[in-house]
């Protein structure tokens, strides 16, 4: 399966889309898609990141999507901005039909850090670490990397117990 | 000019479209896009709420559109599930290419009730008389021709302060 991980983001969406095939796992290219602050009303900044995060699904075609929970502060206007961007974030992959995973952000951290309340810092060595060599965008294209490989691993090991209870039954 | 309202939300999504050519306005059409709570994912609402919204604007092909300013509240959830919903509503409109007004729940009920703060059924009840023998299809779809009257008088008013700079520089 082709994973595509999308941390959601108005001014920054950062997206990682890896290859998986049995235990192998594969990075394909990540990125970032970015509307400035001062690009226009926030009907435009959400059709241009609409627009962008098409275009990322058009080239690299995942089979799969992650998305990362969003994290509801007391800052009301931040969680409204974030909500915008992150109904663009699932609405692509609806668009195109895809299966989508949501995982929190703790979730993340444990999978490819192994404890939930790592530092971004840490996200992005382990990133790093499992993908060397590759040139990673930004740091939200290094945590969109990480949500894809929650996924992957979550895939993985819900597919391990299905075996398991397949052979269990059979 | 054809103007939509949209009352953003994801349960229920108001829309209202009005034709206004100089003083006269005229209802062309109103409804509510709706997704109910147990009707899948919320990726799969987003394109659901998408969908309906963007056959209404297919259908009554509006040439201006305004939305209602989100507001922001205590409750980080709903306020986030709000954002989410409000995206759509911007969403179509831009992809649509026509432009958004937005206007503060305050501002909508000034201009059709006169003062900012009427109750909800004010806003209902001037609705009905502004369109005698309408049938208004949901409290959210009032609530989306109220939001449509602050455009046109909004637009009415910028125009007349126009013609009036025009005269006095002229």
């Amino acid at each position: 399966m082709r994973v595509i991980g999308i941390d959601p983001g108005l001014r920054n969406m950062g997206w990682g889309v890896i290859e998986v095939a049995g235990s192998k796992i594969r990075h394909l290219a990540n990125g970032t898609c970015r509307t400035a602050t001062g690009s226009g009303s926030l009907a435009q900044r959400l059709l241009d990141l609409h627009g962008q995060l098409s275009a990322v699904f058009a080239t690299h075609q995942p089979s799969h999507a992650a998305v990362e929970q969003t994290f509801v502060n007391k800052d009301g206007a931040a969680t409204l901005k974030l909500g915008q961007a992150r109904a663009i974030a699932l609405l692509v992959p609806a668009q195109a039909g895809i299966e989508i995973g949501e995982y929190a952000p703790n979730a993340v951290k444990k999978t490819v850090v192994g404890v939930g309340h790592a530092a971004k810092q840490q996200i992005d060595h382990m990133v790093r670490l499992q993908f060397p060599g590759v040139q990673i965008h930004s740091p939200d294209s290094a945590d969109a990397l990480a949500i894809a490989l929650c996924h992957a691993h979550h895939a993985r090991s819900s597919g391990r117990l299905a075996a398991a209870v397949a052979r269990a039954q059979g």
